[in-house]
């Protein structure tokens, strides 16, 4: 199982909880990484903790001012990228340049989106996997895997029909130990979080716990 | 074969391209509409020939100023609606939601994209039929499928392996009759095209060209 | 004092509310206009009302799919525009466009938003009006003459100081004739409302008591 | 004269322009600035030269994933950043908020803008700085000084009229120690420039040219 924990704009210090996960991957052998804000990656690279961006720009290098290249998070230590996130939709053109981008990179990459007909939809795209986050779960805390396990099982099956080689991640609500194991028994091969971790008073804590029953 | 003419922002006069495409679709038993400025649908549905939107707003009925409502495209006349048109692109979720759109409205749906992954995207979202119009040849009166048949025959087997219940029409550059037979052969069900008609000198003699050789 | 009604994508029947609003404008003398959805332009003319558009694209004549050409909606009989509304908002280079786009299609002019720097801002565009709504308003219920009456006062002071010559409107919450005086009294030229006529069971009866106090 | 080296999504290695730029700055004592990729700020920083981002997002601490929070830029070093690029164009009210944020994060603001009336809206927004850059001249190479005096003393006008205290930066095109001194003579407080310093084979005998005549 893959986790990811996505700092988004939280007022969290990155690199501590950075070294939480490190450690946590660690201890537990479980790949964990963490995406922060671009401007982060560089001193939450340096913890050891595995990297990721939270978003790469459609460009290749030129003229594209704001942008986020995916050529300097990489250079910055980012291994992946995530692309399509529910808080920062791409258009369809957008996913499929982002994903031309992040291969230039070699950063791996996990696009989003919110049903089994929108994960399809991206695998088609050729990521390295998809994520599915029910827009009415996110931030609520409730478990996709308990609030509706057959969205979970529809995108592994969709993305399967399209393409056998992508994974999929189950976001939306993840927090507990519990969580985790439910998401690998319907059939998803990792999953996004965010507050469960990165607004824990103890993000080591939080993340022992996630992988605790593995 | 199905013809649609995008009549864009062009300054034709868009009743008598309409009038033109009518009498043309009558005479020749081929199926021709039209997609004028959503301003112009009742107008333009008043001669006849069949209508279609330029766009959708991903929405539904509700606080939404500036928006282009199905329903309201429909009430005034059209029977369909292009998706994603790569002057107007659109966000994968907001795709979806369009297409959700378009069917409480009982509007028939292209979705356009650039190349066959896009279209094997698009067409795991459920649209009636697909497009594929290459953005380098847009407006460059080459046909796309002289300038580059494999993409057209791409996007057949690309859409097919996703959903063989998909229509496949080919755009960009289409504007003779001879472009239209290439693209029956290539596998299309369709095409679209705009200049080569909403701009030409005489519509009706450039519609008679174009079903000349079905 | 000008009366805006904004349908929106609401479910009323647009020509249901213009014939209300064409009546009242009768009746009263005073000046009331209704902005449906773009296409529905056509058949709400023909009730004689005074009708804007919700929106208009920051283009000229040209290849622009699913664009809503100034050109298009004045032909069908739009007299103004809407630009930047809340639910629609403009990046700062298009709100400056696309009041070229309704110069050059003799469209009336409204620039909308939220605060009174934004309000100097939009004044120095060179439009025939602006209209704050404070985003916390909308659709409240609670008039912003009430809610925040210094809003308005310095939204008017903001645009004096910056070009007298344009008009001042007020927006969200409005519903009343009580209302309507309150803003012309912190120094408004008109009113934008939207759900309290367009979905009051009687738009009628809602726009004769709206102007009832004038 | 304050000098911003925007880096764009170039080629160019970050640190030694950023190199060049703080050992020009010192020998020169000329306010000179780089603006690198937010993932590169932090390490950007270390070279001494004063920082700024390309851009920010009109947004607080909170669920804001790919966002460019400027507390974050902040907190890597940045000291300032570009509001609404001609390539990062931004929304009205998300100027607005973008220019809230930076001043929480205590960031220096530069808003671009293309005319005098787009200027004087910047400027009734309440920013350190404006610049006018007319999109018909980047990357031309011809100074906006040279091909169109006029529109930066309308700029300077413009801003003086709204706003004395906001200072006017001229972009587009700049490249030489003359341009330098033309923009001042016609009342620019500062340059942004890019490719002339960025693309530059010896960005420190760019940077020593462009500070020559002053």
């Amino acid at each position: 199982m893959f986790v990811l924990v996505n700092l988004k704009a939280y007022p969290a210090d990155p690199v501590d909880v950075a070294e939480a996960a490190a450690t946590v991957a660690d201890e537990s052998g479980v790949d964990i990484a963490v995406a922060p804000q671009a401007a982060d990656i560089g001193r939450v690279t340096e913890t050891g903790a595995a990297v990721w961006a939270q978003h790469v720009s459609p460009v290749e290098h030129g003229s594209h001012t704001g942008s986020t290249l995916a050529e300097s998070v990489a250079a910055n230590g980012a291994v992946g990228t995530l692309v399509n996130h529910s808080e920062r939709r791409l258009k369809l053109a957008d996913i499929d340049a982002s994903l031309d981008a992040a291969d230039r990179a070699d950063l791996e990459t996990v696009v989003c989106a919110n049903n089994p007909d929108q994960i399809a939809a991206a695998a088609a795209l050729g990521p390295d996997a998809v994520a599915v986050e029910p827009p009415e779960l996110i931030g609520t805390g409730t478990p996709v895997s308990q609030a509706d396990p057959d969205i979970v099982e529809d995108a592994v099956a969709a993305a399967e029909s399209v393409d056998p080689s992508v994974d999929v991640y189950c976001g939306a609500g993840i927090s507990s130990g519990e969580d985790l194991v439910a998401a690998r028994e319907l059939g998803a091969d990792g999953v996004l979080l965010a507050s469960g971790v990165a607004k824990a008073d103890d993000p080591k804590a939080a993340l022992e716990d996630l992988v605790s029953e593995l």
